[in-house]
């Protein structure tokens, strides 16, 4: 035996609550902090070099605490790792440029990419990794640990138990792994319910949280996942009609995830009016891991939807999520529990597809959203868009695409497994003409740039089962080889020089395999493409569509 | 809008407690239930139908719920769907035969694996799939959502919260995608504490539970991970000498997952000998995704171990645990917990390598625990045991790998990506002089008796990166070709028939090429490869380690 010290984390949160204590004086009442008191508690609980987790959500913010991390005294609180699941807010770069955080471990940056990128390239931030969600919470239990936990929920009551309303996210892998492992978390709230009252309903136990802060404002909470149907246009119908004939029907894909965007926004809208006609509900898309569409009202009004897990919620969903809890999953106080980890596991593990868009593909398939000047992080696609090779359980879609993956590779040998069908849904042309196809990724330059161990690429080639864009689906499974690979996608790539530089002649032979598919090989009369398949055409329709239950935020209304 | 009801979940949960009232009367007081009343609680609240989810966990069991089960009526009650992580008890397989259950979905059934199979053969249960455990949980939240969850806590309060003790394991994602989905949660617990009276904390909030009961008996709960140094073998000692050298040391790798067994007992217990003796001290082996080893003790009492965060918990372990809360994840409390949905994320996507044992290999490399006669399941290993493709950080030990596995396919062409290493650790023989090594998984033969889509592999070929045995290490990462790959396999499988039909020639050459190496080519003489090295060889020498904290079951104390 030995003299060393085995219960130092416990002590050491005993002493950051006694020096909260000391310096807040009357201000902190049990777990309540008075909200001008949170940049003394900040630095009476954070010590130079912790590793911090704000909670920077998908969604919801901890805005309150990010603004008031900014604002602690760089002489005190310094040398912050940060852990996060996104970047969304200045806030969440200034603690680096104003010397408080120095390191960052982080899996989606969205809006702040481009000046994360500056902080990169000016040495004034170090990234530790770009993660998928669930290996940076999985990350929480291993190696990364937070000390000290900012989150946002919607209510606290008297003893610091927290309800999140829908938007519960990250908070309870972040709360989990930081309050079992000797750590402090502060939580923003928007109220406090007066003492005796109850919270509609718990999400996070009080004893596995340390301070409460009712903030000033609600917090921030951003409408992602909201598309209008009236900017959807007919090559996106076209696209979505290939989609929904030529993979969910032909593989008959009933559990999936959808990426964000107008493409598959598209062909939510599809399913009650061509996948209908197709004789295809009933036959697919029943069960889905995905933040609360809009978009996906229609197909649910028509019966279209078994049930829908939420990693998140979506601002306006509220009323019709309540009137719809056979789909969704919810609280017995009506409203919905999401939750990322869960949601994660669901789209790696129990979905047979991934379908989304990306910003860059190369010859070998690989595609990623980071382009030069910007570093934008990967969210959840890693981890839905990869095959699951722990998953044993099998299904008519899983077993088709296995099937046909080991065709492509060795005729027909290999030990049989199923496939994850992932598929990326793109035009060949982006915003302001850019290819989505080329021959070399932004991620290498990247790479170089940022000093990364890999490039990094959202989605690997190897993981990737078909492209599909206007010119029709490229079945990469079905590929004997990375030449033949390279063909299939210039096939599809359009007037990009990609799809310039095609081999005519292979690409004809790939088609009349069935490895290309153009939509007239498909039974698509692309005339038929027009917006009046869409089950809804605006907002006003989505909001029609849901009885009235749908209540879009003002910047989605025009009406 | 049409008159569909969308909240029939609701209202059938609401009738479903109604009818719960009105059966139980004054038995029923809030939500606790006296136990003479299980029964009627049960036959009031489960459905035909239903599917449920019966808390059999890896360690802890919800038996006396269990027991209730198989007592219902069957003419009230019948065609549950099961869905449950473990087949622990008899009472679990029962209910099939008693024509309560019909149809079964799980994962693991270690000590009901011969008679499951004999109910199948029998017609007498659908098996849905085979799954890993957070496969299985995945699907809770999408196509297996459970309607009843029958779960086991240490304790409740008057209200209903519940404190699961150390043994957390699988009851939060159960009862999450239970509770939030408009199902009904029953938990027995060991006690209720008295109004007023607080738990030592609270893992799961009161308004996700329905019924509460205090059981006549605390619930079953197994040792399953405790391994009596004294049985470990010198050929076990070698095995670890060649695994912490061979593989740890230099792949550099901080951040792992045990399987259970002797063969990794060993390598714990040699950490602070032979791992000392080489200076790997601080660089291997500090970060675990590990249920708490007693053969850990010594690791961590020489200051190798920086954190362990578990599926379950270990009997006998509570106090030195809590002595030790630097190193395991624990509550306010001080006591453990342990998450099991958490755990395999971590071993997922936060873990360098799982190493572990199986009863089968073949040529290809694909392994199983599935032998005739018996459907034993898989566990976590097919979670931990896959690359974890979905993953963006790297590390050395996963970028060396990476590199090994480019190198050896294709001459390092390919996307650059890391892996992770996956070691099959075994003997050539097994119990009664069973070849580890075989031309045929039994898993193929149990795929036609079972009527399966799939052999059940454990883990496949494609994803282990080294075979250990006795004989030495096959590198399978460097391997060019599937012949080679059969030539590295059948080079370590020593006497067995496997074994001597290799080509001497090709093997040679593998092992002038390092693909496989013997303990010489290691620097490792097997002379000295004797118990002696073994930082504990007693279980009274574990005790003894720990300071008189840790207090072992009965059953593995002989003074």
């Amino acid at each position: 035996m030995n003299a060393k010290q085995w219960n130092t984390k416990a002590e050491d949160r005993a002493a950051r609550l006694a020096r909260a204590a000391e310096a807040l004086g009357p201000r902190l009442a049990g777990k309540r902090v008075q909200a001008d008191a949170i940049g003394q508690l900040l630095e009476a609980v954070i010590a130079p070099g912790d590793r911090v987790c704000l909670e920077g959500n998908n969604q919801k913010q901890a805005d309150f605490l990010a603004k008031a991390l900014v604002q602690v005294d760089p002489q005190r609180v310094h040398h912050l790792h940060m852990v996060q699941s996104v970047l969304a807010l200045p806030e969440h770069l200034d603690v680096f440029e104003n010397g408080i955080a120095s390191r960052l471990d982080f899996s989606f940056s969205g809006p702040q990419g481009a000046r994360l990128a500056q902080l990169v390239s000016r040495n004034q931030i170090e990234i530790g990794a770009i993660h998928t969600y669930l290996e940076l919470f999985a990350r929480y239990f291993v190696d990364l640990t937070p000390k000290v936990a900012l989150v946002a929920a919607h209510a606290a009551d008297a003893q610091g138990n927290l309800y999140t309303g829908p938007n519960t996210e990250d908070t309870p892998a972040i709360v989990e792994a930081t309050a079992f492992s000797g750590g402090i978390v502060i939580a923003q709230v928007n109220e406090i319910v007066a003492e005796g009252s109850a919270l509609p309903r718990i999400d996070i136990p009080a004893d596995w949280v340390s301070f409460v802060v009712k903030a000033p404002r609600p917090n921030v909470i951003e409408p992602l996942f909201t598309r209008d149907p009236g900017q959807i246009s007919e090559i996106q119908v076209l696209m979505a009609m290939m989609a929904i004939k030529g993979i969910y029907g032909e593989y008959g894909v009933q559990r999936l995830n959808h990426g964000i965007g107008f493409d598959t926004a598209a062909i939510e809208l599809l399913l009650p009016t061509y996948g209908e006609s197709l004789g295809l509900k009933g036959k697919i898309a029943k069960h889905w891991a995905l933040n609360p569409h809009p978009a996906l009202i229609p197909a649910i009004e028509a019966g279209w939807v078994e049930s829908v897990h939420s990693f998140g919620s979506e601002l306006g969903m509220e009323d019709y999520i309540r009137a719809r809890s056979d789909v969704f999953f919810t609280g017995a106080d009506g409203s919905l529990r999401s939750n990322r980890a869960f949601c994660q596991a669901a789209g790696h593990y129990a979905c047979d597809m991934f379908i989304g868009s990306t910003l860059q593909i190369d010859l070998d398939g690989n595609s990623s959203t980071a382009t030069l000047g910007r570093i934008a992080g990967f969210g959840g696609a890693p981890n839905m868009g990869a095959d699951a090779r722990g998953r044993r359980h099998a299904s008519p879609a899983w077993l088709k695409a296995g099937r046909e993956a080991r065709q492509g590779r060795s005729g027909a040998a290999g030990t049989p497994r199923g496939q994850k069908l992932v598929v990326q849904m793109v035009e060949t042309f982006r915003e302001h003409m850019q290819p989505a196809f080329v021959d070399r990724l932004d991620a290498w330059t990247l790479q170089e740039q940022a000093g990364m161990a890999l490039p990094p690429i959202m989605i690997y080639g190897e993981d990737v089962s078909h492209v599909l864009t206007e010119e029709g689906i490229a079945n990469l499974l079905l590929c004997r080889s990375d030449a033949e690979r390279e063909q299939a996608i210039r096939g599809v790539a359009g007037y990009t020089a990609v799809g310039l530089a095609r081999d005519k002649r292979a690409v004809e032979n790939l088609r009349d395999r069935g490895v290309i598919r153009r939509p007239q090989d498909l039974g698509i009369d692309p005339r038929q493409a027009t917006r009046n398949l869409l089950a809804a055409r605006s907002m006003r329709d989505l909001v029609t569509a849901s009885g009235g239950l749908y209540q879009p935020p003002k910047r989605f209304r025009n009406w």
